[in-house]
Parts: structure tokens; C-alpha cells; sequence
């Protein structure tokens, strides 16, 4: 998993400029997804739902550090439950619910509360790559591995993934910080070999090298997302020629939705609607991503040479997108392409997949298809009561599964200084979307009205629909849809369809018979504890 | 708490030949709430909404042992935070989720463990009346206090509650089984003392006189459920002149929703279809509500002699209501008042409620207002990302608190031969009902069509409007109400509105200083960290 990374910024699927080989590889021994959407447009909810194959209404866990609720099953826990282990490596953004641990009486030093507290996972190594520094302290205050690394590698600064592998140095030797969008084009003050992608890739091969099969890996990596700076030589590989022209309209600007006014309004995209901005970013967010890419190449060779590929399932996806100044936004939030459509890359080994590899499906895929995916693939059953996503074998095998009409996504923007904007309550700062392949509906609560796409007559998503009466009877079949989902049966995690199945008609066999007349209704042994012997009157 | 009792089988509800003067005592001390709903009309999964303040769909125990998932908090976690006991003295139905507290590492017999294995509260007595036994062994396998009670009186038959408190003896001295409605009108084989209700009482009154305040005691009684039968004077007080007609009409059976005739053709729709064993059961109901009665006089009596009635808020409700033969049907399960609404009376001890002494309040209530009730009573802080009901006490208070406008009620059949006899799978089982005061709606997922009452016009809810194109806007603002309600943030549990609100703007403080253009933007020491001493170039 890459994070940030936008569904069209790869060359297997169509950027002109940037070209991504090793993705491109794996694109030609697999499939790309060409439809795969996030269940939301953030780290922290995104990935809860990539780890518990559940929406984020669902786990509950919706934006950045809200806690991922005690005993919510994790990819971990499935694969466990069949004999194959589940590791980290890298970032996950997860928040451990410590107020319910304690409940609980789970200490973070015990295996059962050490994998609560990392989201299931076994931790090869973690590191959410957020080693932020105020006069409030850390953001994150773990330990940072990558820091320690890099300390060990003779950079002596206190912080030195701020200091460093964050940040450039300018001509009087004073630290150029990664965090201005003005320093995003200078090259950052670290050795490329040291910098976070390939610190982390070697953490890969590390762990390929040692870790005894079976296992499933979460190699998660925190590029290309911000800070926006990277090492030479990918800092100037790039240039203003290559950053295409803004996907945005002048007709999004007129009479917009209170909300998408807001984020159009606010600092992110006010500095990505410059273009001295986008030109020094994009190129930077480029050079990122084709780090990823050597990177990607430098574990699929040694995965090649080690004689794994024929072995190993890899799926290349991210946690959602970056507007990049399209739709006069920045970052992500809300539901166009560029922020909540990811790459979503499978290749699987086997000879069974041999008919779909180097091809494209459409199919309206979720990022919670991604852990039935591995369940199946590991050999377990499918537990729908619990994961509401669905496994994507099928697809790889060249089947057409009967498959869903319409993918959701979510957005709790509570946290955010759009919520104060606009006034709203924590609880009604809730967006959905509802995307059928073709209309895309987006429903926000508190009273706003919702705003309607048709991808297939605008497929860049400039003209809001929803005001036009015409488009009432879409309106109609989205906002059923909507409703349909929000019926959806997502808390049930205690009893299987199959121990419901079972469970039928066993309680008469246990004494509970209500409702006979007589008795003369069911066999006589169901009713025997009920008769004699003789009974002292009372 | 009583289990299945009517909310129209009181007489200060209303009922013209059942007087019930300790509970018209209670209405009279308090507030009778006569549109209070329960979140299922069956036992376990009404109980869990009970206990939980939550939806059914919210935490997930749809149905009579579908295990309430480890975690869900429950009256005794929020109780115990603010410093008061919660007790249990009778019957929950719930069914401790073996699996997750295994995973956890949770056993039972420690403190946190009992907690989750006993739905939060701490058993002063547990006993939930269903000691069935048949070829397949007890229906319930934990020890019955209730019949080594009996035992240790003299009552010697393996298991007493089936062979003397729910079963007559016929004149050969032979068990005439209280599971055949047939001998429903005959008096129990025991001591009226010795039956359940008297029994738990006892149990009741030990703990009032034993356990030190302040103490929230769920006093759940197992009456008037079934089986239907009661111990002399109890079981010839009334007679077939007291059974009131059946509230039924032909045109039900007329094209009936799929879903509804299967329940009318059904095993226990049929018996009480027939006058028979109405006129046999129903005044065996009545002198099991006499009972109750009674003894919730010995109950209230012992309080003010004790000097505790001024400092004891008392609730009487019940978990779900009975059928009867109304509608064609016996049981529970549908969502006809005569099932879905129950008793629901308040007595606050305090001045503050000297304004609505003996009065009704007909606010849409549901059974999850009850935990925010006592959660407030107590002195705790409103949680509504946790908890999905609203405290009473304004209601009380004689305010006019802005309220709901519709009630909730779900229902899943999964487990039941309606589902196998309509061939539906177990996760489209599931029922809701919306009802707004007026009109009430029932969705049926699998594909059904909705049904629709106007209790303004058709108070029985004997005439199905759903199908009537007149009513097609009032079905669509139902569903949209419906939708409303699938969209509520309601797992959102380990993030409170006001952790919301302190968290804005706090990553800054921390680092986190995404999107500046030159860091002018910010004040100076939010960027202090990124900017000298000179640094080391690499």
C-alpha cells in the first residue's frame, strides 16, 4: 500500500509523463482494477476499513486517531483463524481504543493486547511516517524507528525525518523545511538510500528474507504523501512541463454546495489553486512516486531471484488520492476520482489467474473486497456476516461474479475547520457517496442538499445535477440505494448465517415447546420430561 | 422489568376487567409513557436494546442468543463510571459472546470477565425462567437457583420448574405439562409462595435490605411470559367472561403481506386462532399479571416501610408484548401495538417531578431512552455517540423537550420457520418499522413489499394502505426516515463530540503543518522546529 497515491498517476494507467515500469509490471502479470473506490478519503478511516473489511460506518473508526473500537475483528484475526500470520511493515495510522483496553483489562505488553493495539498486526516494524514537532511535543509519540535509523546513519539532528528526509538545505546551511510548499522542488538533505521509501523496502527484504512461510505482509508505505520533498535525483527528474493542466471548471465556482465551498474556501486549496504552487509541487509528488516505483522494483527482483514471485499474491493499491489542485482543491476529504478512486493492482501466481493476467476490469470495486480477497486466498471461509466486502478471485480467475450496482463512500469532516465554517454539529458532519458506475450521488447530513455527477456525459465531474428536476428520479434511485445500504446487516458478528441455519428448530429438542394444545403436535419424546411419573400434589 | 407483558393488560392502561392497583399506584406516583416502543418485539434482542441504549442494528443481538459482542457497553459500564453499582436480579437473555472473550483473553470467572459474561451487570441473582429440558438435555445449562430453591422446599422432581411451577398435576397424580395450553387453566403444582414471582421478590426485598446504596437493581421478573399457568387463587380469578372479543378482521386475511401470512398460517397463529384456547389462556394471563401485581405491592410496601420510596426511582416496563389471538397471531415478533408497545411507567421520587404526578405522556419513547435515563439519574454526562436514546428526566420535569419524530422497531426472523416456509436467506430476514405517531411502516428486506397503517384512521391497523398509489408520498417520507436513521453515526463509540471538538487544530500544535506556501502563514513557534540550528548537508 502507497499513500496518496492517485489512481492515474502511473503510466499502466495512462499518465503521460510519469512513467511507472515496475507498477506497469505487475499491471502486466495481473489485473488493474480500474474502478476501485476507498471507503473513505482519509489515512486513518480508510485503512480501518482496508483492515477490518468493513465500512466505516461500520468499525466506527471514521476519521484520523479516532480509535479503532476493542474487538473489532481485523484482517489479522481472520487470517490467524487459518494458520497463516499477518504482519505490518510500515505505516497503518491505527489509534488504539486504550479507554477500552482498559475495560477490558488487556495490557498492551501481552500478544492478545499488542495486536489490539496494532490493529491485528504482528509489527515487523511500524512507522506512520508522521514525526511531527510543535510546542505541543510529537504527534506521534511512539518511538520512531526511522528516526533511530537514521541517527545510526550519522544524521545527528533531534528529529532527523523532519531535519532531513523532510526537509531540503538551503544556501547558508539553515534547514529548508519539507513543510513549505516553496521548498517542495529543492532536494531533500538526505542520501536517496536513506530516505523513507527505500529505508522501507529493505525492511522488506529483511523480513522476506527471515520471516517463515506462510505469512501475509501489510508492507505499507508512507509516500508519496506529503511533506512534499524528495531526495536527488528523483527532485529535479521531473519539471513544469510534465504537470498537466488542472482538471477543474469555471462552472464549479458558481453557486457551489455549501460544503464544497467550504473546502475550495479553505488554506489547502487556496495554495493548490496557485499555480507557482502546482508547478512546484507536482513535480516533487512525480519524483515521489517514481521512487516507489524503483523501489517496487528493487523487492519484485529480489523476490524474482529468491524464486517467490511464483509464490507470492501481491496487490499494489492506496489509501485514497490527492486533488492536486483539480476541482480547485488540494489533498483529498471529498469524493471526485482524484480523491477517492486508488489504484488497485492484483497479481496472483496461480496458473488459475493465467486467463486475466495484463488485463483491465471495471468492475465497482471497495477496499473492503481487499480482506475476503485474503481469506479466500489463504484457504478460510467466507464470514459475510463480518466482512462486508468481496472476495476478488473471481475476477482474477476470469469469472463475472453477480457483483454489486453501486460502491459507498464516507466522509466525517467533524474535525476539520470546514466544520466551524459552516457550523455544523460533530454528529451531522457525515458525507456518503453513492457511485453506481455511472451517476454519483453525494448525500451530506445536516440539512444541506445533495449534489449529483453523471460520469458518462461529464466524466470529469464538473456539473452538479442534484438542483435540476430532471434528475429527481435518479435522485430517487440513488438516495434508495443509499437507504438499502443503510439497512445493511453490520453489527450480527456473533452468529454465522450458517450457526443461524443450525441453530433452527434446536430448542424444541431442548424443552422449549410453547404453543401445544395438547402435545399430540410433536413427538412423544419431545414432551416425555413433561409427564409422569407421578407427581405429589402440592 | 416483566417479560411479555401488554401495554393495554393494566387497568390504568385501560383494561376493563384486570385491575391492577400497584401499578395504577406507580402511574399515579409518576409519569405512564403511552407510546413507548420496543427496539424488538422478542426477548433477547428488546433486552440487549434495554441494556445497551442501543439499536438492534447497532449492536447487533438480533435474536434470542445471538451472543451480545464483547465490548458493547452496557447500563453497568455507564453506571459504574459514575460511581453506581448495577445489579441484576432475575432474567437478562443474554447470551455472553464465548468466542470474542476467548479472543480477548477474558475468563469468566474474573471480575471484568463475569461483567461481560452477565451484559454488564453484577448478579445478585440470575434466573431467565427457561429451564426446558428434552432429548437433547436442558435448554439453558447454566445452574438454576431457581429450582434448587424449590428443591431445597420440598419440591423433589428433577426439575421443578417444569414438574410444579410451570405444570399442573391431573387427577391420577400425573404432570399436566403448563406447556400444553390445554391445561393452561388448571393451577400450578406448588405453593403460591414458592412460584417465580413471589420467589424473585423475596430475592427483590433480601437485596433492598442487604446491599449498600446508591444501587441501580434491574428487578427483572420471568411473568406473564409463557408457559401459560399460575398457582391457585391466581388461576380461576378470571374467567372466559373477562377475555375480551379478539381485535382481528377478515380483510387481514385478504392478500396479506407474505411475510404477515406466514406468520398467521404458523403453529402458534393457529392455536390462538381458536376461541378455545383464547378463553383458556387469556384468563390464565390475567392472574399471571394479577401476580405481578401483587407482588409489586409487597415490593412497593416494604420500600415505604423502609423509609425508601422518597429516594427510589422505579421504572415498570416490559421487554415485548403478546399477541393473544389478536390479528390472527400469537406471540410477539410483528410490529402490531399489541406486540411492539409495552408498559412504560416512571416514578421519581424527586420535587422536580411534583408537576406530572399521575400524568400521560404520549412522546414518541423507545426502549433504548431508558440507559440515558439513569445515566443522567445518576449523575453522568450525556454519551450520544454512545448511547442512541434520550434521557426521560425533562419529561418527567414537565418540559416539552424537542423529540423524535419517529420510533424505530426491528425485527429478524432468521432463526424461524417463517424464514425456511418463505425461503428467504438468514440476511434478508430482517424487519423495520417506522412509525411517526400516525402512519407506521414495515420494510421487509428480500425483496417484499412495505406495509402501511394510519392509526389515525385505523387505530387496530387492520387495513394495509401499502399498496394504494394515494399513499405513495407518505411511503417515501417513511422511507426517507427510514434512510435517516440507517445514515445515524452509531459506531462512532470511542470518539465523543467534545473529544471532537478539543481535537481541532491540535495537530498543528504538534507538528503536523501540512500546506503552508513559506510557513508565513502560522505563527513562528508552530514552524520553531523546522527552521535552525544550520544542519550537516548530505
Amino acid at each position: 500500500m502507497y499513500d496518496q497515491l492517485r489512481f492515474d498517476y502511473l503510466s499502466c494507467a495512462g499518465h503521460p509523463h510519469l512513467h511507472t515500469p515496475n507498477f506497469d509490471r505487475v499491471a502486466a502479470l495481473g489485473v488493474r482494477f480500474s474502478n476501485a473506490f476507498v471507503q473513505s478519503p482519509i489515512c486513518g478511516a480508510s485503512r480501518m476499513s482496508f483492515y477490518t473489511g468493513r465500512y466505516v460506518s461500520s468499525h466506527g473508526a471514521s476519521w484520523n486517531g479516532f480509535p479503532l473500537r476493542v474487538g473489532e475483528l481485523t484482517l489479522g484475526d481472520h487470517l490467524r483463524h487459518v494458520g497463516m500470520d499477518c504482519w505490518l511493515i510500515g505505516k497503518t495510522h491505527m489509534q488504539a481504543d486504550a479507554a477500552g483496553m482498559e475495560r477490558l483489562g488487556l495490557r498492551p505488553d501481552s500478544e492478545i493486547g499488542a495486536r489490539q493495539a496494532e490493529c491485528g498486526f504482528d509489527v515487523w516494524i511500524r512507522d506512520d511516517g508522521l514525526w511531527g514537532q510543535g510546542p505541543d511535543g510529537f504527534y506521534d509519540e511512539r518511538r520512531s524507528p526511522y528516526n533511530e535509523y537514521l541517527k545510526s546513519n550519522g544524521y545527528t539532528s533531534e528529529n532527523p525525518w523532519a531535519h532531513n528526509a523532510n526537509a531540503s538545505v538551503d544556501a547558508d546551511g539553515n534547514i529548508a523545511s519539507g513543510w513549505m510548499l516553496s521548498n517542495a522542488g529543492k532536494p531533500a538533505n538526505i542520501r536517496e538510500e536513506h530516505s523513507e521509501t527505500p529505508w522501507l523496502t529493505k525492511r522488506a527484504i529483511d523480513f522476506v528474507d527471515h520471516v517463515e512461510e506462510p505469512w501475509c505482509a501489510h508492507l505499507s508505505y508512507i509516500k508519496p504523501h506529503w511533506p512534499y520533498i524528495v531526495p536527488a535525483p528523483y527532485h529535479d527528474m521531473f519539471s513544469v512541463d510534465d504537470v498537466l493542466a488542472p482538471v477543474r471548471h469555471e462552472k464549479e465556482r458558481e453557486a457551489p454546495h455549501p460544503i464544497y465551498a467550504a473546502y475550495m474556501d479553505g488554506k489547502i486549496a487556496s495554495a493548490f489553486q496557485r499555480d507557482d504552487v502546482r508547478k512546484t509541487v507536482i513535480p516533487t509528488y512525480m519524483g515521489l512516486i517514481k521512487q516507489c516505483d524503483d523501489q517496487l522494483g528493487v523487492l519484485l527482483d529480489h523476490l524474482e531471484d529468491n524464486d517467490k514471485m511464483q509464490r507470492t499474491l501481491i496487490v499494489l493499491t492506496s489509501d485514497h488520492g490527492d486533488y492536486l489542485g483539480d476541482h480547485w482543491l488540494g489533498e483529498k476529504d471529498l469524493f471526485h476520482n482524484q480523491s477517492v478512486k486508488v489504484p488497485m493492482i492484483i497479481y496472483d501466481p496461480r496458473p488459475e489467474a493465467d486467463v486475466t493476467r495484463g488485463t483491465v476490469c471495471d468492475a465497482l470495486v471497495e477496499a473492503i473486497d481487499l480482506v475476503p480477497t485474503f481469506v479466500e486466498v489463504s484457504g478460510g471461509n467466507a464470514v459475510p456476516h463480518i466482512l462486508e466486502g468481496r472476495s476478488l478471485v473471481p475476477w482474477l480467475y476470469g469469472d463475472s461474479p453477480h457483483w454489486r450496482d453501486y460502491a459507498i463512500s464516507e466522509f466525517d469532516y467533524s474535525p476539520t475547520p470546514q466544520s466551524v465554517e459552516l457550523g455544523v454539529d460533530p454528529m451531522d458532519c457525515r458525507l456518503f457517496m453513492v457511485f453506481d458506475g455511472r451517476f454519483k450521488l453525494i448525500h451530506s447530513e445536516g440539512g444541506f442538499r445533495p449534489m449529483l455527477f453523471d460520469l458518462s456525459t461529464d466524466p470529469n465531474e464538473f456539473f452538479d445535477l442534484a438542483e435540476r428536476p430532471e434528475y429527481k428520479a435518479v435522485i430517487d434511485r440513488m438516495y434508495s440505494r443509499l437507504g438499502e445500504w443503510g439497512r445493511r446487516c453490520s453489527q450480527r458478528v456473533t452468529k454465522s448465517d450458517d450457526d443461524i441455519l443450525n441453530m433452527r428448530g434446536t430448542s424444541t429438542r431442548k424443552g422449549i415447546l410453547p404453543f401445544l394444545v395438547d402435545g399430540s403436535e410433536v413427538p412423544e419424546n419431545l414432551t416425555a420430561a413433561y409427564r409422569g411419573p407421578a407427581i405429589k400434589k402440592f
